[in-house]
Protein backbone atom coordinates (compact mmCIF):
# COMPACT_ATOMS: atom_id res chain seq x y z
CA UNK A 1 0.00 0.00 0.00
CA UNK A 2 0.70 3.65 -0.37
CA UNK A 3 0.46 6.30 1.73
CA UNK A 4 -1.76 9.13 0.56
CA UNK A 5 -3.42 12.62 1.87
CA UNK A 6 -7.13 13.00 0.86
CA UNK A 7 -6.75 16.30 -1.34
CA UNK A 8 -10.37 16.71 -2.78
CA UNK A 9 -12.94 14.32 -4.75
CA UNK A 10 -14.09 13.47 -8.17
CA UNK A 11 -18.00 13.65 -9.19
CA UNK A 12 -19.38 12.08 -12.09
CA UNK A 13 -23.18 11.50 -13.01
CA UNK A 14 -22.80 9.43 -16.32
CA UNK A 15 -20.62 6.11 -15.27
CA UNK A 16 -20.63 2.72 -14.88
CA UNK A 17 -23.98 1.20 -13.08
CA UNK A 18 -22.10 -0.60 -10.16
CA UNK A 19 -19.89 2.67 -9.25
CA UNK A 20 -23.50 4.47 -7.81
CA UNK A 21 -23.17 5.43 -4.76
CA UNK A 22 -19.16 5.28 -4.20
CA UNK A 23 -17.24 8.41 -3.23
CA UNK A 24 -14.36 8.41 -5.10
CA UNK A 25 -11.36 10.68 -3.24
CA UNK A 26 -8.62 12.58 -4.98
CA UNK A 27 -5.30 11.34 -3.03
CA UNK A 28 -2.21 12.59 -3.65
CA UNK A 29 0.87 10.05 -2.55
CA UNK A 30 2.87 10.64 0.02
CA UNK A 31 6.70 9.17 0.53
CA UNK A 32 7.75 7.46 3.81
CA UNK A 33 9.47 10.84 5.11
CA UNK A 34 6.25 12.92 4.54
CA UNK A 35 6.82 14.63 1.44
CA UNK A 36 4.43 14.93 -1.49
CA UNK A 37 4.83 13.13 -4.45
CA UNK A 38 3.64 14.39 -8.05
CA UNK A 39 1.55 11.13 -8.03
CA UNK A 40 -2.12 10.84 -7.17
CA UNK A 41 -4.89 8.32 -7.30
CA UNK A 42 -8.55 8.42 -7.36
CA UNK A 43 -9.97 5.73 -5.36
CA UNK A 44 -13.14 4.73 -3.79
CA UNK A 45 -13.82 5.52 -0.23
CA UNK A 46 -15.56 3.06 2.72
CA UNK A 47 -13.62 4.11 5.65
CA UNK A 48 -14.90 7.72 5.67
CA UNK A 49 -12.46 9.58 5.33
CA UNK A 50 -12.45 13.34 4.57
CA UNK A 51 -10.24 16.05 3.19
CA UNK A 52 -6.40 16.52 4.95
CA UNK A 53 -6.30 13.07 6.61
CA UNK A 54 -3.74 10.52 6.10
CA UNK A 55 -4.66 7.09 4.47
CA UNK A 56 -3.73 3.94 2.87
CA UNK A 57 -4.59 2.96 -0.50
CA UNK A 58 -4.55 -0.14 -2.18
CA UNK A 59 -4.29 -0.60 -5.71
CA UNK A 60 -5.06 -3.37 -8.38
CA UNK A 61 -7.38 -6.28 -7.79
CA UNK A 62 -6.82 -5.83 -3.64
CA UNK A 63 -9.34 -2.87 -4.11
CA UNK A 64 -12.10 -5.41 -4.80
CA UNK A 65 -11.72 -7.29 -1.55
CA UNK A 66 -13.23 -4.89 0.17
CA UNK A 67 -17.84 -5.83 1.29
CA UNK A 68 -19.81 -4.04 -1.71
CA UNK A 69 -16.79 -3.37 -4.28
CA UNK A 70 -16.30 -7.50 -5.74
CA UNK A 71 -17.75 -6.55 -8.72
CA UNK A 72 -17.04 -2.98 -9.07
CA UNK A 73 -14.71 -1.77 -11.95
CA UNK A 74 -12.21 -0.16 -9.17
CA UNK A 75 -8.60 -0.61 -9.11
CA UNK A 76 -7.91 1.79 -6.33
CA UNK A 77 -9.31 1.80 -2.67
CA UNK A 78 -8.98 3.78 0.91
CA UNK A 79 -8.59 0.82 3.26
CA UNK A 80 -7.18 2.98 6.61
CA UNK A 81 -7.11 6.15 7.98
CA UNK A 82 -3.47 6.51 9.45
CA UNK A 83 -3.05 7.43 13.06
CA UNK A 84 0.86 7.13 13.20
CA UNK A 85 3.32 6.67 10.91
CA UNK A 86 7.19 5.50 12.45
CA UNK A 87 10.63 5.40 11.06
CA UNK A 88 13.05 4.35 13.08
CA UNK A 89 12.74 6.04 16.38
CA UNK A 90 11.53 9.15 14.49
CA UNK A 91 7.59 9.87 14.31
CA UNK A 92 7.18 10.86 11.20
CA UNK A 93 3.06 11.36 11.44
CA UNK A 94 0.55 11.30 13.98
CA UNK A 95 -3.23 12.48 13.25
CA UNK A 96 -3.57 13.89 16.55
CA UNK A 97 -0.57 15.88 15.61
CA UNK A 98 -2.09 17.12 12.66
CA UNK A 99 -5.68 18.31 13.75
CA UNK A 100 -4.39 19.91 17.44
CA UNK B 1 -8.60 5.42 -10.95
CA UNK B 2 -6.49 8.31 -12.81
CA UNK B 3 -7.88 11.10 -15.08
CA UNK B 4 -8.10 11.03 -18.69
CA UNK B 5 -8.85 13.86 -21.41
CA UNK B 6 -10.23 11.94 -24.66
CA UNK B 7 -8.04 12.62 -27.06
CA UNK B 8 -8.87 10.13 -30.25
CA UNK B 9 -9.70 6.54 -31.31
CA UNK B 10 -7.70 3.84 -32.06
CA UNK B 11 -9.33 1.12 -35.30
CA UNK B 12 -8.93 -2.00 -35.69
CA UNK B 13 -9.97 -4.91 -38.36
CA UNK B 14 -7.56 -7.32 -37.64
CA UNK B 15 -8.02 -8.57 -33.72
CA UNK B 16 -8.55 -10.96 -30.88
CA UNK B 17 -12.33 -12.00 -31.69
CA UNK B 18 -13.58 -11.07 -28.54
CA UNK B 19 -12.78 -7.42 -28.87
CA UNK B 20 -14.97 -6.85 -31.95
CA UNK B 21 -17.66 -3.93 -31.37
CA UNK B 22 -15.50 -2.54 -28.74
CA UNK B 23 -14.89 1.19 -29.03
CA UNK B 24 -10.96 1.71 -27.84
CA UNK B 25 -10.47 5.72 -27.02
CA UNK B 26 -6.62 7.00 -26.95
CA UNK B 27 -6.82 9.08 -23.43
CA UNK B 28 -4.30 11.22 -22.69
CA UNK B 29 -3.81 10.90 -18.60
CA UNK B 30 -4.25 14.55 -16.82
CA UNK B 31 -2.65 15.02 -13.32
CA UNK B 32 -4.11 16.26 -10.14
CA UNK B 33 -3.84 19.88 -11.06
CA UNK B 34 -5.42 19.25 -14.25
CA UNK B 35 -2.11 19.37 -16.52
CA UNK B 36 -1.57 16.84 -19.46
CA UNK B 37 1.05 13.75 -18.66
CA UNK B 38 3.26 12.37 -20.69
CA UNK B 39 1.36 8.81 -19.90
CA UNK B 40 -1.33 8.12 -22.67
CA UNK B 41 -3.83 4.71 -22.38
CA UNK B 42 -5.75 3.23 -25.28
CA UNK B 43 -9.37 1.62 -23.27
CA UNK B 44 -12.73 0.35 -24.31
CA UNK B 45 -15.58 2.77 -23.68
CA UNK B 46 -18.86 1.76 -22.46
CA UNK B 47 -20.38 4.95 -20.78
CA UNK B 48 -20.40 6.91 -24.35
CA UNK B 49 -17.45 9.17 -23.79
CA UNK B 50 -16.32 11.47 -26.24
CA UNK B 51 -13.24 13.43 -27.84
CA UNK B 52 -12.28 16.23 -25.15
CA UNK B 53 -14.49 14.47 -22.14
CA UNK B 54 -12.70 14.22 -19.08
CA UNK B 55 -12.92 10.60 -17.84
CA UNK B 56 -11.99 8.14 -15.20
CA UNK B 57 -9.96 5.49 -16.61
CA UNK B 58 -9.36 2.25 -14.28
CA UNK B 59 -6.38 -0.49 -14.97
CA UNK B 60 -6.25 -4.16 -14.77
CA UNK B 61 -8.29 -6.71 -14.17
CA UNK B 62 -11.04 -3.87 -13.04
CA UNK B 63 -11.33 -3.41 -16.87
CA UNK B 64 -13.00 -6.51 -16.90
CA UNK B 65 -15.87 -6.29 -13.95
CA UNK B 66 -17.89 -4.20 -16.39
CA UNK B 67 -21.21 -6.51 -18.28
CA UNK B 68 -20.05 -7.54 -21.35
CA UNK B 69 -16.28 -7.29 -20.62
CA UNK B 70 -15.44 -10.22 -18.13
CA UNK B 71 -13.83 -12.61 -20.82
CA UNK B 72 -12.46 -9.39 -22.62
CA UNK B 73 -8.38 -9.45 -23.04
CA UNK B 74 -8.84 -5.25 -22.01
CA UNK B 75 -6.37 -4.30 -19.26
CA UNK B 76 -8.12 -0.48 -19.13
CA UNK B 77 -11.53 1.10 -19.29
CA UNK B 78 -13.40 4.21 -19.04
CA UNK B 79 -15.49 3.98 -16.25
CA UNK B 80 -16.93 7.58 -15.86
CA UNK B 81 -17.33 10.61 -17.40
CA UNK B 82 -16.41 13.28 -15.04
CA UNK B 83 -18.33 16.30 -13.87
CA UNK B 84 -16.13 17.80 -11.24
CA UNK B 85 -12.61 17.86 -9.46
CA UNK B 86 -12.42 19.93 -6.60
CA UNK B 87 -8.54 19.99 -5.18
CA UNK B 88 -9.37 21.38 -1.50
CA UNK B 89 -11.53 25.06 -1.98
CA UNK B 90 -10.61 24.70 -5.82
CA UNK B 91 -13.02 23.53 -8.42
CA UNK B 92 -9.64 22.22 -10.60
CA UNK B 93 -12.67 20.77 -13.46
CA UNK B 94 -16.19 21.29 -14.29
CA UNK B 95 -17.32 19.88 -17.52
CA UNK B 96 -20.24 22.80 -17.94
CA UNK B 97 -17.54 25.07 -17.75
CA UNK B 98 -15.25 22.91 -20.23
CA UNK B 99 -18.43 23.38 -23.10
CA UNK B 100 -19.99 26.69 -22.24
CA UNK C 1 -3.49 -1.37 -23.64
CA UNK C 2 -0.53 0.10 -25.26
CA UNK C 3 0.11 0.92 -28.98
CA UNK C 4 3.44 -1.00 -29.64
CA UNK C 5 5.60 -1.53 -33.07
CA UNK C 6 6.56 -5.41 -33.55
CA UNK C 7 10.42 -5.28 -33.79
CA UNK C 8 11.20 -9.05 -33.77
CA UNK C 9 11.10 -11.66 -31.93
CA UNK C 10 12.44 -13.90 -29.38
CA UNK C 11 13.82 -18.06 -29.22
CA UNK C 12 13.54 -20.14 -26.88
CA UNK C 13 13.66 -23.83 -26.39
CA UNK C 14 13.97 -24.43 -22.48
CA UNK C 15 10.64 -22.93 -21.12
CA UNK C 16 8.00 -23.63 -19.41
CA UNK C 17 6.19 -26.44 -21.23
CA UNK C 18 2.51 -24.36 -21.49
CA UNK C 19 4.69 -21.98 -23.64
CA UNK C 20 5.02 -24.54 -26.50
CA UNK C 21 4.05 -23.20 -29.55
CA UNK C 22 3.69 -19.94 -28.41
CA UNK C 23 5.45 -17.01 -30.86
CA UNK C 24 7.01 -14.56 -28.78
CA UNK C 25 7.11 -11.05 -29.96
CA UNK C 26 9.75 -8.00 -29.30
CA UNK C 27 7.55 -4.99 -29.04
CA UNK C 28 8.88 -1.11 -29.02
CA UNK C 29 5.95 1.24 -27.27
CA UNK C 30 5.02 3.81 -29.08
CA UNK C 31 3.68 6.97 -27.56
CA UNK C 32 0.25 8.70 -28.43
CA UNK C 33 2.04 11.06 -31.42
CA UNK C 34 3.57 8.09 -32.95
CA UNK C 35 7.09 8.66 -31.37
CA UNK C 36 8.84 5.45 -29.90
CA UNK C 37 9.26 5.13 -26.26
CA UNK C 38 12.56 3.38 -24.72
CA UNK C 39 10.06 0.94 -23.31
CA UNK C 40 9.52 -2.60 -24.67
CA UNK C 41 7.59 -5.78 -23.91
CA UNK C 42 7.75 -9.18 -25.22
CA UNK C 43 4.03 -10.31 -25.85
CA UNK C 44 2.49 -13.79 -26.83
CA UNK C 45 1.01 -13.41 -30.27
CA UNK C 46 -2.77 -14.64 -31.55
CA UNK C 47 -3.43 -12.25 -34.23
CA UNK C 48 -0.58 -12.99 -36.77
CA UNK C 49 1.37 -9.58 -36.37
CA UNK C 50 4.67 -9.05 -38.19
CA UNK C 51 7.25 -6.99 -38.30
CA UNK C 52 6.72 -3.42 -38.84
CA UNK C 53 3.08 -3.78 -38.01
CA UNK C 54 1.06 -1.29 -35.39
CA UNK C 55 -0.10 -3.47 -32.27
CA UNK C 56 -2.02 -2.98 -29.34
CA UNK C 57 -0.73 -5.04 -26.40
CA UNK C 58 -2.64 -5.52 -23.37
CA UNK C 59 -0.83 -6.53 -19.66
CA UNK C 60 -1.80 -8.39 -16.97
CA UNK C 61 -3.89 -10.76 -16.39
CA UNK C 62 -5.85 -9.64 -19.52
CA UNK C 63 -2.94 -11.47 -21.51
CA UNK C 64 -4.35 -14.90 -20.62
CA UNK C 65 -8.16 -13.87 -21.67
CA UNK C 66 -7.61 -14.92 -25.11
CA UNK C 67 -8.44 -18.28 -26.10
CA UNK C 68 -5.47 -21.23 -25.80
CA UNK C 69 -3.79 -18.68 -23.22
CA UNK C 70 -6.12 -19.41 -20.25
CA UNK C 71 -3.41 -21.26 -17.82
CA UNK C 72 0.08 -19.27 -19.73
CA UNK C 73 2.42 -17.81 -17.66
CA UNK C 74 1.97 -14.55 -19.58
CA UNK C 75 1.90 -11.36 -18.82
CA UNK C 76 1.31 -9.50 -22.61
CA UNK C 77 -0.50 -10.57 -25.50
CA UNK C 78 -1.09 -8.64 -28.57
CA UNK C 79 -4.56 -8.04 -29.15
CA UNK C 80 -5.16 -6.18 -32.33
CA UNK C 81 -2.80 -5.07 -35.63
CA UNK C 82 -3.98 -1.48 -35.62
CA UNK C 83 -5.77 0.38 -39.08
CA UNK C 84 -5.41 4.01 -37.74
CA UNK C 85 -4.55 6.02 -35.09
CA UNK C 86 -6.76 9.21 -34.65
CA UNK C 87 -5.60 12.15 -32.09
CA UNK C 88 -8.15 14.65 -32.48
CA UNK C 89 -8.35 15.82 -36.65
CA UNK C 90 -5.28 14.30 -36.89
CA UNK C 91 -4.33 10.86 -38.33
CA UNK C 92 -1.11 10.31 -36.41
CA UNK C 93 -0.66 6.63 -37.96
CA UNK C 94 -2.47 4.51 -41.26
CA UNK C 95 -1.50 0.57 -41.67
CA UNK C 96 -2.17 1.34 -45.61
CA UNK C 97 -0.04 4.58 -45.70
CA UNK C 98 2.79 2.32 -43.75
CA UNK C 99 2.77 0.09 -46.45
CA UNK C 100 2.59 1.44 -49.56
CA UNK D 1 9.51 -9.77 -5.69
CA UNK D 2 11.81 -6.74 -4.79
CA UNK D 3 14.82 -6.63 -2.01
CA UNK D 4 13.42 -3.93 0.83
CA UNK D 5 14.64 -2.66 4.39
CA UNK D 6 12.36 -2.98 7.16
CA UNK D 7 12.30 0.92 8.38
CA UNK D 8 9.06 1.63 10.60
CA UNK D 9 5.28 0.95 10.77
CA UNK D 10 2.14 2.42 10.03
CA UNK D 11 -0.86 2.03 12.68
CA UNK D 12 -4.27 2.61 11.68
CA UNK D 13 -7.30 2.25 14.25
CA UNK D 14 -9.80 3.50 11.15
CA UNK D 15 -10.21 1.14 9.20
CA UNK D 16 -11.59 -1.90 7.02
CA UNK D 17 -12.80 -4.78 9.09
CA UNK D 18 -10.33 -7.51 7.56
CA UNK D 19 -7.43 -5.21 8.23
CA UNK D 20 -7.87 -5.94 12.53
CA UNK D 21 -4.84 -7.37 13.77
CA UNK D 22 -2.83 -7.21 10.77
CA UNK D 23 1.07 -6.05 11.23
CA UNK D 24 1.94 -3.22 8.95
CA UNK D 25 5.27 -2.38 7.82
CA UNK D 26 6.77 0.62 6.46
CA UNK D 27 9.68 -0.72 3.90
CA UNK D 28 11.86 1.31 2.14
CA UNK D 29 12.97 -0.73 -1.21
CA UNK D 30 16.76 -1.78 -2.08
CA UNK D 31 18.40 -2.06 -5.52
CA UNK D 32 20.47 -4.88 -6.66
CA UNK D 33 24.08 -3.59 -5.48
CA UNK D 34 22.50 -2.94 -1.96
CA UNK D 35 21.63 0.47 -2.31
CA UNK D 36 18.42 2.37 -1.02
CA UNK D 37 16.41 3.63 -3.70
CA UNK D 38 13.27 6.28 -3.11
CA UNK D 39 10.60 4.24 -3.47
CA UNK D 40 8.79 2.67 -0.30
CA UNK D 41 5.55 -0.12 0.11
CA UNK D 42 3.72 -0.26 3.43
CA UNK D 43 2.54 -4.38 3.23
CA UNK D 44 1.75 -6.82 5.54
CA UNK D 45 3.38 -8.68 7.60
CA UNK D 46 3.34 -12.33 8.56
CA UNK D 47 6.84 -13.65 8.94
CA UNK D 48 7.78 -11.82 11.93
CA UNK D 49 10.10 -8.78 10.23
CA UNK D 50 11.79 -6.64 12.53
CA UNK D 51 13.25 -3.24 12.11
CA UNK D 52 16.49 -3.12 10.05
CA UNK D 53 15.84 -6.69 8.68
CA UNK D 54 15.97 -7.39 5.08
CA UNK D 55 13.27 -8.76 3.39
CA UNK D 56 11.69 -10.02 0.03
CA UNK D 57 7.90 -7.82 -0.48
CA UNK D 58 5.43 -9.58 -3.12
CA UNK D 59 3.06 -6.86 -4.59
CA UNK D 60 -0.15 -7.21 -6.29
CA UNK D 61 -2.74 -10.16 -6.30
CA UNK D 62 0.24 -12.27 -4.88
CA UNK D 63 -0.28 -10.34 -1.37
CA UNK D 64 -3.13 -12.58 -0.84
CA UNK D 65 -1.48 -15.83 -1.35
CA UNK D 66 -0.74 -15.97 2.43
CA UNK D 67 -2.95 -17.91 4.76
CA UNK D 68 -4.90 -15.29 6.49
CA UNK D 69 -4.80 -12.68 3.71
CA UNK D 70 -7.15 -14.42 0.93
CA UNK D 71 -9.99 -11.91 1.37
CA UNK D 72 -7.83 -9.39 2.87
CA UNK D 73 -7.70 -5.66 0.51
CA UNK D 74 -3.93 -6.02 0.90
CA UNK D 75 -1.24 -5.06 -2.44
CA UNK D 76 1.98 -6.09 -0.94
CA UNK D 77 3.24 -8.20 1.73
CA UNK D 78 6.77 -9.51 3.27
CA UNK D 79 7.16 -13.12 2.52
CA UNK D 80 10.72 -13.70 3.49
CA UNK D 81 13.11 -12.51 5.69
CA UNK D 82 16.47 -12.82 3.68
CA UNK D 83 19.85 -14.29 4.87
CA UNK D 84 22.26 -13.75 1.63
CA UNK D 85 21.95 -11.94 -1.34
CA UNK D 86 24.79 -13.02 -3.76
CA UNK D 87 25.31 -11.07 -7.21
CA UNK D 88 27.64 -13.19 -8.98
CA UNK D 89 31.03 -13.80 -6.59
CA UNK D 90 30.22 -11.31 -4.52
CA UNK D 91 27.95 -11.31 -1.02
CA UNK D 92 25.69 -7.89 -1.44
CA UNK D 93 23.86 -8.68 1.98
CA UNK D 94 24.39 -11.24 4.76
CA UNK D 95 22.22 -10.90 7.71
CA UNK D 96 24.47 -12.44 10.07
CA UNK D 97 27.26 -9.42 9.27
CA UNK D 98 24.35 -7.00 9.13
CA UNK D 99 23.78 -7.80 12.95
CA UNK D 100 27.08 -8.65 14.27
CA UNK E 1 7.53 -10.22 -20.59
CA UNK E 2 10.94 -9.00 -20.13
CA UNK E 3 14.33 -9.66 -20.73
CA UNK E 4 16.74 -10.53 -18.08
CA UNK E 5 20.18 -11.75 -17.12
CA UNK E 6 20.62 -13.83 -14.07
CA UNK E 7 23.21 -12.15 -11.88
CA UNK E 8 22.67 -14.16 -8.48
CA UNK E 9 20.30 -15.86 -5.64
CA UNK E 10 19.13 -14.62 -2.46
CA UNK E 11 18.36 -17.26 0.11
CA UNK E 12 15.89 -17.09 3.06
CA UNK E 13 15.14 -19.50 6.22
CA UNK E 14 12.67 -17.40 7.61
CA UNK E 15 9.61 -17.42 4.98
CA UNK E 16 6.30 -18.24 4.24
CA UNK E 17 5.90 -22.12 4.37
CA UNK E 18 4.86 -22.33 0.83
CA UNK E 19 8.10 -21.02 -0.32
CA UNK E 20 10.02 -23.64 0.86
CA UNK E 21 11.80 -25.07 -1.86
CA UNK E 22 11.33 -22.33 -3.95
CA UNK E 23 14.84 -21.26 -5.87
CA UNK E 24 15.15 -17.55 -6.19
CA UNK E 25 16.91 -15.71 -8.73
CA UNK E 26 18.16 -12.21 -9.06
CA UNK E 27 17.37 -10.91 -12.35
CA UNK E 28 18.73 -7.91 -13.92
CA UNK E 29 16.54 -6.58 -16.34
CA UNK E 30 17.97 -5.87 -19.87
CA UNK E 31 16.68 -3.57 -22.57
CA UNK E 32 15.53 -4.31 -26.53
CA UNK E 33 19.12 -3.70 -27.43
CA UNK E 34 20.80 -5.72 -24.79
CA UNK E 35 21.89 -3.01 -22.45
CA UNK E 36 21.36 -3.72 -18.25
CA UNK E 37 18.84 -1.48 -16.76
CA UNK E 38 18.70 -0.14 -13.70
CA UNK E 39 16.07 -2.64 -12.35
CA UNK E 40 16.03 -5.94 -10.88
CA UNK E 41 13.54 -8.80 -9.79
CA UNK E 42 13.50 -11.24 -7.48
CA UNK E 43 11.86 -14.25 -9.33
CA UNK E 44 11.07 -18.18 -8.68
CA UNK E 45 12.84 -20.13 -11.09
CA UNK E 46 11.33 -23.60 -12.69
CA UNK E 47 12.89 -23.71 -15.92
CA UNK E 48 16.80 -24.60 -14.55
CA UNK E 49 17.96 -21.17 -15.44
CA UNK E 50 22.10 -20.61 -13.94
CA UNK E 51 23.93 -17.71 -13.66
CA UNK E 52 24.38 -15.06 -16.74
CA UNK E 53 21.75 -16.87 -18.90
CA UNK E 54 19.42 -14.48 -20.51
CA UNK E 55 15.52 -15.37 -19.52
CA UNK E 56 12.65 -14.22 -19.91
CA UNK E 57 10.71 -12.76 -16.51
CA UNK E 58 7.03 -12.76 -16.25
CA UNK E 59 5.47 -10.92 -13.45
CA UNK E 60 1.99 -10.66 -11.85
CA UNK E 61 -0.48 -13.40 -11.58
CA UNK E 62 1.16 -15.31 -14.77
CA UNK E 63 3.65 -16.27 -11.79
CA UNK E 64 1.05 -18.30 -10.16
CA UNK E 65 0.39 -20.26 -14.03
CA UNK E 66 3.42 -22.48 -13.58
CA UNK E 67 2.41 -26.39 -12.11
CA UNK E 68 3.27 -26.08 -8.69
CA UNK E 69 3.69 -22.39 -8.19
CA UNK E 70 -0.45 -21.76 -8.21
CA UNK E 71 -0.60 -20.92 -4.27
CA UNK E 72 2.57 -19.18 -3.77
CA UNK E 73 2.57 -15.46 -2.83
CA UNK E 74 5.06 -14.85 -6.25
CA UNK E 75 4.94 -11.88 -8.66
CA UNK E 76 7.45 -12.75 -10.38
CA UNK E 77 8.99 -16.09 -12.39
CA UNK E 78 11.64 -16.92 -15.06
CA UNK E 79 9.76 -18.84 -17.48
CA UNK E 80 11.94 -18.97 -20.36
CA UNK E 81 15.75 -19.28 -21.05
CA UNK E 82 16.44 -17.62 -24.15
CA UNK E 83 18.12 -18.93 -27.14
CA UNK E 84 18.19 -15.76 -29.48
CA UNK E 85 16.44 -12.33 -29.92
CA UNK E 86 16.34 -10.90 -33.38
CA UNK E 87 15.57 -7.02 -33.77
CA UNK E 88 15.09 -6.87 -37.05
CA UNK E 89 17.66 -8.06 -38.65
CA UNK E 90 20.09 -8.01 -36.33
CA UNK E 91 20.40 -10.70 -33.76
CA UNK E 92 20.75 -8.67 -30.57
CA UNK E 93 21.39 -12.26 -28.61
CA UNK E 94 22.34 -16.02 -28.94
CA UNK E 95 22.76 -17.84 -26.10
CA UNK E 96 25.54 -20.06 -28.29
CA UNK E 97 27.83 -16.83 -28.83
CA UNK E 98 27.07 -16.43 -24.83
CA UNK E 99 29.10 -19.36 -24.32
CA UNK E 100 31.86 -20.18 -26.77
Amino acid sequence: MQIAKVRGTVVSTQKEPSLRGVKLLLLQLVDEEGNFLQKYEVAADSVGAGVDEWVLVTRGSAARQILGNEQRPLDAAVVAIIDTIHLEDRLIYSKKDQYR
